[in-house]
């Protein structure tokens, strides 16, 4: 017998040479059909890899990444099947699963491999699945090998590159592959495949070598799985923020200013702005003061703060001078710049806490290759804030920087979220900075907060930073993706380095604590994320343009003009499309602008003093024709049921 | 005959051997009474030295800067007559005019020289002025020089470096001194004189040599400028706006942060953001539009505007990044940015012009030496835009920019500027880019805008850029120092370099013109000058805060409360003094703090509902006793008054 220890800490006595699935057998018939993979002692096993030693096994389902791993580095052994079968000639090189599915990388000689050939793949790899084939692995000796692969270059500097013993293939069907192992059961619970794309890709990513065809593809359990996922790409393709920025004017970026480094459009800096100045408010509201600080700082200031000496290799590098031998850095964070604010003066506890905030803009380096719209960037805004307050003052503050964060989620239409907290790891205290008692009330202060305000949260023991512990809300978007938005971090580090202090009550001189808060994060990549959960359709009280007039004519010029006024008068931002187009054409253009509301005007409207008012995205039902005044409340109306007023 | 050519193109004939003075008594006795230094063929000589070629002469008075520049070096040996008087082992080293007045480096040897004085040797400099010595220059050779002055090591390297025959003194009274020229005609004009400081200087600026006593002076040739001139000092010195900045809590300078990089504090960022939302509100009335650029660009890019070549030696150098090669600067300029903002999409004349505005923040690198407060600073914010339009459109964004640049001084209490218009040197047109066609356009474009506006205007020739004519404003202030303030810049250049095109009615591309345009220059520069314009007493709308509520004790918390949030809807910036002080204490602190109205509360107050209103710097005089909503009208009444809408 031997010793299986399970994830929840549990211990199975079970027969040397059972196997994971003879493990989940042994728990309930349930999991046993949904297992899929294993690992075993930190090790990826087979489903039936004979276990002859105790040790740690997890079993893996549909529902873990590692289960979605082995599933799809399965199907991409059906997959290299199906083709080797169809194009004889090819040769298989690598294939293994990515974050979404998995590729194949194939030299396919002088056959050409094209989407008119994805279909019968397709078919193909569904029939072999159907037969449901067991995944075997077999270990090979390196002579035999190298010999088997004797007319696959490829495969063979693979070989050559492993030592001998170590080197096993993986059978199912008729079909082989050099493999290290990691796969579900049988291809029988592949029920779904597709083919995504293909795409050029050197062997092992070197332009020196040959070009191959890598064949993306992914799989899943269940047809409507794929139906989902495929429906979901679509729209992620229709809403991803760097086709929206350019179709609505937002943002752009200019090859000869420098990659990752936004231009933001009038269009987007209006966006921007009503973001900022409506957090602006919120902040006010909330006792905090806004201050501006310059964008780089002595390397000497980073070096105190201790982000120098984490990120400077391989950050942008030191400014100099021409003659006086200075070292600025291009600033990353905000907060030394506010501890050094915070000690301008000297303070007492009853002038605490104190709140600094800035829309601060930070510059870090990214490798142009990890560079991705507005999600990745170089140069970013935070809607930085730092609070400086006795340690008694974090319960109350935490909470009041989650009503914000709450606030902020609410108006902009982000309902679906989580807050994961993260603590010490409570086996290694000495790794953390700051006393004892003052994590104790930290950490309580962040789950008494979360507690209080009825979040959904996770905690996760031993992802704290080493100067605090922290609360990071993870938003789920309208497609389901979640994206981390919005973290409040505590911090007893920067405090000690900048050596901070107030005056208690007691006369002696005491160290504030700090949080660092973000409800945004940074505006770039919220308003990316903003833009692909609604489509570019933003809350009406943010839209840079609500309503434009369409004139059925150029005979209606003067009366779009006078409702033009009166909408201004009333604060609603409105355009006027008075070209020499269609009225079909102008709708179409307005549709395609995504303006909330599309004002005909005519001889009627004229006449009446109306406008014909058509919703953005109703294709025209719904129209209703109403007074200005009337449309002007139906705005406000609207902009009130979601842009409420902060209250503290 | 000699023939001397005037300033003003005339010529006079004149006996060979004739001096200035004998130029300036042949053409008015009045001239010849107020001229005190002379230039001729472009070099300084003495009222007294004898012309014996053609050439150019220029007479100098005291309303000249070479004429005060004459008065105060000569100035300079009547104190060192004094000094050696007094302290007969001093040894003289050099004693130059500069910008105020003047100083004489001192070795006192063994002596001390001190505040004490100072009177002896004022007074013995005004006695030996009254006895109207001249000043008569002599040429001495190199060996006499040196057996002169062979126990002053100073004069004896100064000689030294001089060749043989270039060695004039000058004497005056029975005082000599090594000296190259530019004298008043004599000590009598010397009516008033002061001293007015002392501070340690090395010998030739080297700290490795001997530190000597740089003594400061001025004078004057009447006794009410000096008086005026040590009022104005005094003035100058309460108004400094370092140190208002620190009494009023606007801005901080860390050393940690870096020298020339301002933090602004809480108070002074919303005065900024304040003066930015305001002009913010008239761009957008008068069709701007903001955009959002980042801090940093490709080295590229600047090389493209011109501005590396320029400038790129002696500033901020270039970021290198970890891995790529890639180069970047601190931007200097917004205007590359903003070219390719412009370059993003194509343009019709139908689209033009675009107005791009951005508070954008730039960073030019300054010799620690050369920083001063928020007047030189490192890193700063212009208010910056670029309008691109069509050459006919010219005239008419010009008047606009005037009508924008004149509202903003009307709303900050700039009464006294005059408009300065650098236009080509006719002679030497190659010099400057664009058509001549172009530049007539735009010369004329800004002499119509000028004079359509009433403006006070300079014209200077041949003080345009290169790349186009412009105009600045040059500002008053309180105190009478000049400022400039304001510059509106024609840019033929940049649209070339960048290949900024438009479409024009003719369906060919065009080149658009570029207006540079900043109201307010740089916010960091602009506060600082309105700080010492108005010496913190900014106008109404602007303070950071309008009213205190000063209660007579602690049983009037309430009713505080009460009228703080009665004129918090009224939207008048208020706060409280709840401290356990007495009113006095806190009267004289918030007339420190220059708040404009102080609201004392008490039994009375409470009662009545009302408040008790004393204006900052009264003394309590005028202090009249309204309800809330009298205040709060009073207070709207006078804001109105100052900060008028902007129509376009």
């Amino acid at each position: 017998m031997i010793q299986i220890t399970l994830p929840d800490g549990s211990i199975k006595e079970i027969t040397k040479g059972s196997t994971p699935m003879d493990v989940a057998m042994s728990i309930s018939e349930g999991l046993a059909r949904n297992v899929i993979s294993a690992s075993f002692n930190d090790t990826t096993v087979e489903t039936t890899t004979e276990l002859t030693t105790d040790g740690s096994l997890i079993l893996y389902t549909w529902n873990n990444d590692e289960g979605k791993k082995a599933f799809w580095h399965s199907t991409s052994h059906v997959m290299a099947q199906a083709i080797e079968e169809k194009f004889p000639n090819a040769k298989l090189t690598l294939g293994p699963a990515i974050d979404n599915g998995f590729y194949y990388d194939v030299d396919f000689g002088d056959d050409k491999f094209t989407d008119a050939d994805f279909k019968a793949i397709e078919d193909r790899v569904l029939e072999i699945s159907r037969e449901k084939h067991e995944f075997k692995m077999r270990s090979v000796s390196k002579a035999e090998a190298l010999s088997i692969y004797k007319d696959n270059e490829y495969k063979t500097e693979l070989i050559s590159n492993l030592e001998d013993g170590t080197i096993t293939f993986c059978d199912h069907s008729n079909f082989f592959d050099l493999c290290r192992g990691g796969h579900i059961p049988h291809t029988g619970i592949i029920k779904a495949f597709k083919i995504l794309s293909i795409a050029g890709a050197y062997w092992r990513g070197n332009e020196n070598n040959k070009q191959l065809t890598r064949v993306y593809g992914i799989s899943f359990p269940k047809q409507k799985d794929l139906t989902d996922y495929l429906h979901l790409l679509e729209e992620a393709k229709k809403r991803d923020h760097r086709k929206l920025g350019k179709e609505l004017d937002l943002f752009h970026f200019s090859q000869r200013v420098g990659q990752g480094l936004p231009l933001w459009l009038p269009k987007g800096a209006a966006l921007r702005d009503r973001l900022e100045q409506f957090l602006k408010k919120a902040q006010k509201k909330a006792g905090y003061e806004q201050v501006v600080t310059p964008h780089i700082g002595q390397k000497e200031l980073y070096v105190t703060s201790g982000h120098y000496a984490k990120y400077g290799a391989d950050s942008f590098q030191p400014i100099n001078t021409p003659a006086e031998g200075e070292e600025f850095l291009l600033k990353p964070m905000n907060c030394p710049h506010h501890c050094e604010i915070y000690n301008a003066r000297p303070w007492s506890y009853k002038d605490l806490p104190k709140r600094y905030a800035e829309f601060g803009t930070v510059y870090r380096y990214e490798q142009s290759g990890e560079l991705h719209g507005l999600t990745r960037v170089r140069g970013f805004t935070q809607d930085d804030a730092h609070i400086f307050c006795t340690p008694d003052q974090l319960d109350e503050e935490f909470k009041k920087v989650i009503d914000l964060v709450l606030y902020v989620f609410g108006s902009l239409g982000f309902e679906n979220f989580t807050a994961q907290i993260s603590l010490r790891d409570q086996e290694n205290r000495e790794k953390y900075i700051g006393s004892d008692e003052n994590w104790e009330k930290a950490e309580n202060a962040i789950i008494n907060a979360a507690k209080d305000k009825n979040l959904n949260t996770v905690v996760e023991y031993g992802e704290a930073a080493f100067y605090g512990p922290k609360l990071d809300f993870m938003v789920k978007d309208a497609l389901g993706r979640s994206w981390q938005l919005g973290t409040i971090q505590v911090d007893y580090n920067l405090p000690e380095r900048f050596d901070l202090t107030y005056k208690g009550s007691d006369n002696e001189l005491h160290r504030p604590v700090m949080i660092h808060r973000a409800p945004f994060g940074s505006m770039e990549r919220f308003i990316a994320i903003l833009l692909e959960h609604t489509a570019g359709n933003f809350p009406l009280w943010l839209m840079p343009e609500q309503a434009i007039i369409l004139s059925l004519s150029e005979k209606y010029e003067n009366y779009a003009k006078k409702v033009l006024e009166l909408l201004e008068n009333h604060e609603i931002r409105t355009l006027v499309d008075n070209r020499n187009e269609t009225i079909g054409k102008k709708i179409r253009d307005a549709e395609g602008q995504k303006y909330p509301f599309m004002l005909i005007i005519g001889e009627e409207e004229e006449k009446n003093g109306t406008v014909s008012v058509r919703r953005h995205g109703q294709d025209g039902k719904g129209n209703i024709t109403v007074s200005i005044d009337e449309f002007a409340s139906l705005v406000n109306e609207e902009v009130k049921k979601t842009l409420k007023t902060f209250e503290v």
